[in-house]
C-alpha cells in the first residue's frame, strides 16, 4: 500500500509501505476512505512529539470499510463503514472503565495515554490501517452519513465538546467565550447549544475568522485586537464575566484573558495545546470559585454526535475547506500548515 | 461594650466601642458567648487587606445568644443560641440563589463577596454584633452541642469541607493528599472521610503536626522535608498519583507540588491563600486531564455538617488548642501569631 | 379593585374587592398587567383543592408593575415591571436553601408548599397582588421581554423544563418523548432542546395537537390511538426505548406507557397532576435501572428561562392562543375550560 | 469436575459434570476456591427464573485462581487470584461503555442482562468455571484479601451500595432508613457511610435482626412490628422524613413504606425484588418531588469497594456466618434457605 510516512523533522513522503495485518485477536484492518490532517501532525512534523520516531505512518483521524476482522472481534464485520476514533480503548483498565480512554493503560508503548495512531504506532494517513482493540475503538457509521460528517467525529469535535463544553460545565442559559476561532475553538462554538448556552461569543484576533464563526453558532463576535475588547465581552454579561471561557488557542497571552473573563464561580476550560508555562495570578483567584479543567480527547462522546449528525441536528461537514485525493495528500498539508493564507479548515483526503 | 478595634497595621485594642444597633428589618443583635481568631485577622493586622480601615472591630466568627430582632426576622428569636456564619447572605442575589453567597452580590460595600464581619461591617471580636441578613446567615445550635464545636462551623469546617473536600471532588476509593496539617488542612482531612475517601495522607515539613494530622483522619503521613517525599506518596497509590490534592498551605512550592501529585483525571483543590503569582506547566497539563479549583467558603454547608456534629459523627471541639476569655483576647491573639511555638491550633475567647 | 373571587364549587365571580396592603416588611404590592388561567385553577373550581376557601382571590401567575414596597425591600423599587413567580420563596428555610421553594417551610399555613398564591392567600387574577417575601419571588423583567412571554415563565415553561426535562435527566443526543401535547407537555417540548436532545417525540391523542407539537420543538409526533404506536416510537430509538419518557396528562394509563417506553437507565418524569393511584409494575421494573421522579415546580429557572427569552432562544409568547382584558375574565375561563372546542393553549388576561 | 446442577424445579445435585473449555479468545478457566448462595439462587430452585433451564450449574458468586487464559487476553495469568463479578461485561456495547454492564447488550443470549452465570451460561457453584470477557469481568486480589472479604464484592456489597446507597443519592448529613436487615440491607448500611449518612436507621420485622444491624453501621433500630414505628423514624429527622428510603425486602408493604418515610425532595431507592406489582399513589407523590430509582447491580464499583476492603475501610468478612466444603454444599443450600432458624447472612463453601 502506500502511506505517508514520517522521517524525521522536516520530512514526511507518500511512498509504499508493508500492508498492516492482524497482531492480536482484538485487531482489524480498515480500508481508509477518508482521513484528514490535524495540528498535531504539524507539530510532530516540526519535531516537537519526539515519541514519534522515523518511519512511523501519520495520521490519527479516518473514516473506512473493514476489510479483515481478528478472530476475538464478533461485533463488526468485513465492509462495515466505521469511524476510527482518534483514541485507542483497551476497554479494562481502569481509565477505560471510567470513560477516560485518552489515559488508557495499555496503549502499545509506555505513553499512558490512548492516543497511539501516527504516534507510538502506525496510523491513518494510509490506505490501510490496524486498528487495535477493534470493538472499543470504532464505531459503526448509519446509512446517510456521508464520510465528511464523519470524519470530524474522530477527533475535533469531540474535543470541543468533551475538553471545551462539557468540561467547561456549560449548562442552559450560560454565556460562553470561545478564545481562538480556529477548527477547535469552532467545534467548542457548534456544541456549547448542546447544553443550552444563551449567548456564545467568539473571540480572535482575525475579523474574518470571527465572522466566520457565527455560521458555526457563534452569536456575538469580538476582535481581541480592538481596545475595549474585554469591555464589549463584560457587555454581553450582567457586568460580572462569562459562566465559561473556553481557550482554543494554546498561549499564555489567551489563557490570561480566559482567566480574566470568567465571572466568579465560573469555568475556564482550557483546550489549547500549550508549549510553555503560563502565570496563574492565584493572588487574584485563590478567592474566585474558578475550576480551570484540561484535557486530551477520550472520544467517547462520538457515539452521542453521531446521533445529532444523523438526526441533522448537528452538520460537522461545513468544517471541510478543501478536498484532496490521497496522491496529492502532499498538497493538503500545504494547504493545511498555510491556513491563513489558504483559508482551511479542514481539509479531507479521500481515496 | 468592649471590642477588639483595629487602629491600622500592627495596631489593635481591646477597648470601649458603642453597642450596636438594629438598622435594617433584618438585622438582630447577638451577644458573643464565644469567638476564635483566623489567620486572616493576621493578615488585616499586617496591613494586607486595604479594605479594613481603621476603627474597624475585628472578626468573622462567632457563637452567641440574640438579643434583639430586626422587625421583617421571624424565624430567629431573642434567646435564641446561634453560629454566626463568616458569610453574610442576602438570600436573593443570584450568587446566594445559587448557593454561593461567598460572592453575595447585596454585601453592604462594593467587594462583591460575602464576607463582610470583621472586614466591611464591626465583626465578632466584641461582646455584641449586628448581623445583617439575619434569618439567612445564623444557624440555630441544637441543645447538646458545645460552642467550642459550634464555634468551628462558622468558617474553617466548611472551609476544609467546601473548598477542599467539595471542590476537590473527592469521592469513595479516593486517594487524597492534603498539603499543609495547619488549622484549615486538618480540617479537609477531618472532613474527608464524608466522601469515602479510602487513604488520606497528609504532607507537612513538621513532624509533629504530621503525626498530629492522624488524630484528625490522615491515615498516613509524609514530611516533604525528606528526599524521597514525593515517591513515597505515590507509593500509596497505584504510581500514577492521587485522586485529589488539596492545597492548604498559599505558597507557590506547595501548589507546584499539588499539581505534581495529582493523576490523570484527578483535581487539585486550592484552600491557600495565595499573595503572588504561581508558575502553572501547562505544557504539561494541558493533556492531563485535571481541574484546578479556587474558592471563598460560602458556608452553605454549616447546617449539614452541624447535623453530623450532633450526631456525633464529627468532633470538631478537637482543634481548640488554647482557652481565653475576653480580657485577655490580646494573649489569645499572640499565642494564635505564634503557633509554631506555642503550638496552636485554634483559640477560644468566650465571655 | 377587581378581582376573580372563588365562592365555592363552581362559582367565582369578577367583582370588587379590597385592595392589598403590604402586611409585612419584605411584602410588595403589584399592578397586575396580564394574568393567565391554569389547569390547577379549574381544578379548585371543582373543588378539588379543599384548602382554598370561599372569598379567596384565584391566579397564581402574573406579570406587573411594583407599585409599593415594604421597608426590608431593598432591590426592588416602584415602578419596576416584574414577573409574578407561581412559588413564593422565604429564602431562608432549608428547602429555599437547596433550591427547592416549592416546599417552603414559611408559606403562610400549613402546607408545606411554596405554592401559595390562589391557594392559601388571595391571588394574581385581580388589579393589585400582595406579593410576600418579594425579593426572592419576584423578577424583573429587561427591556424588550413581553409581558406575552414573560407571563409563561411564571409557571408553565419552568414546569416543563424543571419537573420534565430536568428531573428527566435529558442529556445531550437523548430520545425524549413527552406523553400529552398540552401546554405543560409543550413546555417540556420547548425546553428538551436545552439539554441537547436528539429527537423529541411528541405522543398525543388528538391529531392535529400532536402536529402543532411540531412548532414547539418535537421533532415527531406518534397518535397512541393507533394500533402500532409503541413499536412507532421503539423504531425511533435502537429498538430499546426512550432515554427519558415524560408524563404530562396525569391519568394511570399514560402513566403506565411511559413506563413501557423507557429504556433500562432511563427516567420516567412525571408531571401530570394525578388523582388516582396507578399500579407500578415492579416485577418487571426492579431490575431495569429506571428512575422515576415527580414534583412540583420551584420556579428557580426563571431566570435562566428569561435570559434566554431575552436572547431570542426561546419565544414562548407562541403559547398564547387567546387574549382578553379583565373585564372579559369570566368569557377567558370558559374558552380555557372548553379547549377542546376552542383550540386553547394559553389565554392572557390584561389590563 | 464436580458442579452444582440444576434439574428442574426442587432439585439439584454436587454431581460430575465436564470440565469447561476455553470456547473464545477473551475466556479464561477459573478454579473456584470460595463461593457462596445468592437469594436468586432459591428463587431459580422454586423455577421463578424459566430462563435457567435443566441441566444448568447454578451460582454467580466466586474468588478463585486462573488455570487457563484465551488467546486474546493479556492482562490476566495464570496463578492470578481473582473476584468473578456476578455481572459479566463485554466491554464495548454502549451499557457496558456507559458503565452499565447489568445491561449488556453481548450476552450470551437473548435476555439484555449482564448476568448469565448460573443463569444463561454454567455458574461458579463448581470446580471450575468459564470466564467469558474476562478482563471485564475479574477483578486482581491484592494480597491480604481473604477469600471470605472477597467473595461479597461479587454482588451483595456492591448491590447495596450501588442499588441502594448510590442510587439513593445519599449525601453528606443525610438521614437514611434501610427496611429490612437482611443481607443485602446490611450491605447497604454498611455502605452508607461511604457519602457521610448522619443516620443510619434499620427497620425491620426482627428484633434480633435490627440489633445486629447495629454492628453493620446503622445507628438506629426500628421494629416496624410496634405502632408507632413511622413516628419513631420520623423523630430521627426534622419531623418531614428520611432524605433516603432503601427498600431492601420486595414486597409492596415494605416499598409502600419507603415511600411514607421519604421526605419531599428525597429518593426511595429500590433494591428488593418484586414478584408482583405494587400500588404507587401518585395522588400524593406527585406534588412531592421525588425520585424512585430500581436496577440490578452492574458492580462497576467492585474495584472501589476492594481498595477501601484493602485499606480496612470495609469488612465484608463479618457477613460470613456459616462455612463449608464443597461436599457440604447441600448443607450450605439448607443452612441458608432456613435463615430465620439458622441465622445465616451468607456462607461460604470453599474447596
Amino acid at each position: 500500500m502506500k502511506a505517508l510516512v514520517y522521517h524525521g523533522p522536516g520530512h514526511k513522503e507518500w511512498e509504499h509501505a508493508p500492508d498492516p495485518k492482524i497482531t492480536d485477536p482484538t485487531d482489524v484492518i480498515v480500508q481508509v476512505d477518508t482521513t484528514t490532517i490535524c495540528g498535531t501532525d504539524l507539530h510532530i512534523l516540526k519535531g516537537d512529539v519526539p515519541a514519534v520516531t522515523q518511519g512511523r505512518i501519520l495520521g490519527h483521524e479516518g473514516v473506512g470499510t473493514i476489510i479483515e476482522t481478528g478472530e476475538a472481534v464478533t461485533n463488526l464485520a468485513v465492509g462495515n463503514r466505521v469511524i476510527i476514533s482518534c483514541i485507542t480503548s483497551c476497554g479494562s483498565c481502569s481509565y477505560c472503565r471510567q470513560q477516560l480512554p485518552a489515559h488508557c493503560l495499555n496503549d502499545e508503548g509506555t505513553s499512558g495515554l490512548g492516543w497511539i495512531f501516527g504516534h507510538l504506532i502506525d496510523g491513518t494517513q494510509a490506505e490501510y490501517v490496524r486498528v487495535p482493540f477493534a470493538e472499543n475503538s470504532l464505531h459503526k457509521l448509519p446509512e446517510g452519513v456521508s464520510d465528511e460528517s464523519a470524519i470530524m467525529l474522530c477527533d475535533i469535535l469531540p474535543t470541543g465538546f468533551e475538553i471545551g463544553v462539557r468540561n467547561g460545565r456549560v449548562k442552559p442559559g450560560d454565556v460562553v467565550a470561545v478564545i481562538g476561532a480556529g477548527p477547535v475553538g469552532l467545534a467548542a462554538m457548534m456544541t456549547a447549544g448542546l447544553y443550552g448556552a444563551s449567548r456564545i461569543i467568539a473571540i480572535d484576533l482575525d475579523d474574518n475568522r470571527v465572522d466566520q464563526a457565527k455560521v458555526f453558532g457563534a452569536t456575538d463576535a469580538v476582535n481581541n485586537g480592538d481596545a475595549g475588547w474585554k469591555d464589549a465581552v463584560l457587555a454581553m454579561t450582567d457586568g460580572l464575566g462569562v459562566d465559561v471561557a473556553i481557550e482554543a488557542v494554546g498561549v499564555p497571552a489567551t489563557f490570561h484573558m480566559a482567566t480574566e473573563l470568567v465571572r466568579p464561580g465560573g469555568t475556564v476550560a482550557n483546550v489549547g495545546v500549550h508549549g510553555a508555562s503560563v502565570e496563574l495570578r492565584l493572588q487574584d483567584l485563590w478567592i474566585k470559585d474558578v475550576a480551570i479543567t484540561t484535557g486530551l480527547v477520550s472520544a467517547t462522546t462520538t457515539p452521542m454526535l453521531l446521533r445529532l449528525v444523523s438526526q441533522g441536528k448537528l452538520t460537522p461537514e461545513m468544517f471541510v475547506s478543501h478536498r484532496f485525493t490521497f496522491d496529492g495528500i502532499l498538497d493538503a498539508y500545504d494547504t493545511f500548515a498555510q491556513a491563513a493564507q489558504t483559508k482551511a479548515l479542514k481539509v479531507t483526503i479521500s481515496r
